[in-house]
């Protein structure tokens, strides 16, 4: 996928990337020497980076999270994070739930345990189903886990109201259902007001997943999720079967930024950034979509925003179309649907992070153009 | 056990930890300085790294292997090559083939799939019996994989001779037995003389994981793999959903290095460095351990030296006492030993290439105290 996307000439909003113009690459490289220059065992093997966990703990407090470092274990990203866990928590053949739209990253986690899915909808306007899980819970169902993201989800870029988190934790309560929430953009809000993360309202139940790949760089590969402490233990061991449970040259590199107190302004900086992407989506949305009946709704969080057309369009198709015809690139609703769940085929997802403002405005005329021609 | 033994003043040749005074440090940070300045997607999801299978490709001649760049799959480390390979090739509750004695983090690989161990004996002087596996094989046994390592073997510091070699992937080849060659010290050769990894003598059945974490540095966590062209898509699939298959920063540090014609010059420092505490350790059990009829063999390559004691002598009471009486580290063969396999309670493996020389000497000198008080 990667490989066809980063073909020369497509203008595309498909994947998850962040701006390259906006890494922190000075700061990072400042890290960088640094680390080599002050810290001997820098390239060693070396036991947890206890500093590191401290400061996920400080980072933790803007999602609404108290913890502490013995509850955070560090990743090689977020897909690591919910890889682990999941083979803690799934046995092969064992029952998971999901939302009726899924990042399909997590899909490739669970495929190897050939899992039952279980779905409930999700909307764009106010994310999971809480009552169709709690009817699911109610008659009897046991799953192994649920996963979710309480903002920005990915594909529906909706962040859920306070009322569904309360319930959902509730529920995770009374029926002690495991939920991994998956907050890989939860740091990236547009809007002054903020919501506590699922974590934030229930510290036993809710398996959080954190990423640095999304506001400081993907190529670090350094994330962390956070747990009941009697769970670090497990996850080192699996973790080190996997790829060595050590300290990495980048979570030093990622340590000595944070202690440079660089973080506030750069995610300031992101924010700014990628409201202005935002809103330069949804005005040529209203400007090049709307015509011909397309619906979406406003994210204020991550870097997604999931469009829906009239029963007639299917977006696998307009994919091919708009590759050929027009040189753009999206994800349809297909790549984020569940076997046994809603089609999602007339529905696709536009990234607003990744392209500069003039090329997310360019490619959605194009599209626009495509649309006028069916 | 990384926490226990980095505890303030104890003398360990327990890890296989390299050298920190050997590591390249300057090289790598101008690798990363470089990097940082002047690869504008350092930082940014990306497809494999092409110019860095191409320098894996011209390492592997040095271990007599000819491969492709289609044939690189690059990984985090070697204990992620080992992972990978092991998810595609065992199911689980099947069988494996392994000597009696194995690098503990394969066996970790191992535990989660609960496989049926099948041991063959292993010699310090000659490494894993051939004849045992052949015997195995022609009783209808069918292992889903064979584990070895033939150079710089952990723990038993062996060079498999060249007919062993041929051998067994002769046995490979005739009975589709799939070998993981675990070659994560292949480039630490102290003698003139060097034999070609299996790989170099069979290209269907040998699986070879490579690192750099031995000969460059642990914490950039970059290794690889060298397969049939066939399986780089199922790795690279099984590593998207555990960590994402992505280009890293440390990846592109190690290729930034490589490129700058560094590595020979490297390798012949760590080789004349590694050569010299070996022969240091070589000598003192010579004048320590001698006396209370220990043996050992000379290895020609790797980090370990294997030493057996008399039947009298149970190593892993010798390490309690080591540690609490005069506060040495090693680690007791029952440490490598494999469920259903001969036991190891009398030999110990000691490390030589993390301690100083002078340290080496004191340790072993201690060891030799506490046998005299036995």
């Amino acid at each position: 996928m990667l490989q066809r996307i980063h073909r020369p000439g497509i203008l595309s909003l498909a994947l998850g990337l962040p701006a390259p113009s906006l890494f922190p690459s000075a700061g990072l490289a400042a890290a960088a020497a640094k680390v080599m220059a002050e810290e001997p065992l820098a390239l060693q093997y070396r036991p947890t980076l206890e500093p590191l966990r401290r400061q996920v703990v400080a980072l933790m407090a803007r999602r609404g999270v108290t913890c502490v470092p013995e509850q955070v274990f560090l990743t090689a990203g977020g897909q690591q994070g919910m890889s682990l866990l999941t083979r803690l928590l799934l046995d092969p053949g064992g029952t998971v739930l999901v939302e009726d739209r899924v990042y399909s990253g997590f899909q490739q986690v669970l495929d190897p345990f050939q899992p039952k899915r279980l779905t409930v909808p999700a909307h764009p306007e106010t994310g999971i189903d809480v009552d169709a899980v709690r009817v699911l819970l109610e008659r009897g169902e046991r799953p192994a886990l649920l996963y979710t993201m309480s903002d920005g989800h990915n594909p529906l870029g909706v962040s859920m109201p306070l009322e569904s988190r309360q319930r959902l934790v509730a529920l995770a309560r009374e029926h002690q259902l495991p939920i991994i929430e998956d907050d890989a953009y939860g740091l990236l809000q547009y809007e002054p007001q903020t919501l506590p993360a699922l974590r934030g309202l229930e510290d036993r139940w809710v398996y959080y997943v954190g990423s640095f790949s999304k506001v400081l760089a993907p190529a670090l590969r350094v994330g962390w999720v956070v747990v009941p402490e009697a769970m670090v233990g497990r996850l080192a061991t699996v973790k080190e079967a996997s790829d060595i449970d050590t300290t990495t040259f980048a979570q030093r590199v990622v340590l000595a930024f944070l202690e440079s107190g660089g973080l506030p302004a750069h995610l300031e900086q992101l924010r700014a950034g990628y409201r202005e992407r935002r809103d330069t989506l949804l005005a040529a949305l209203e400007r090049h979509l709307a015509p011909h009946g397309a619906r979406w709704t406003k994210p204020a969080c991550g870097m997604f925003v999931w469009v829906e057309f009239p029963d007639r369009v299917d977006t696998t198709v307009l994919l091919g179309r708009a590759l050929e015809e027009v040189q753009v690139a999206f994800l349809p609703g297909q790549a984020f649907s569940v076997a046994g769940g809603r089609t999602a085929s007339h529905g696709l997802r536009l990234n607003f992070s990744h392209a500069e403002p003039a090329v997310i405005e360019e490619a959605v005329s194009r599209l626009g153009r495509v649309l006028a021609r069916s």
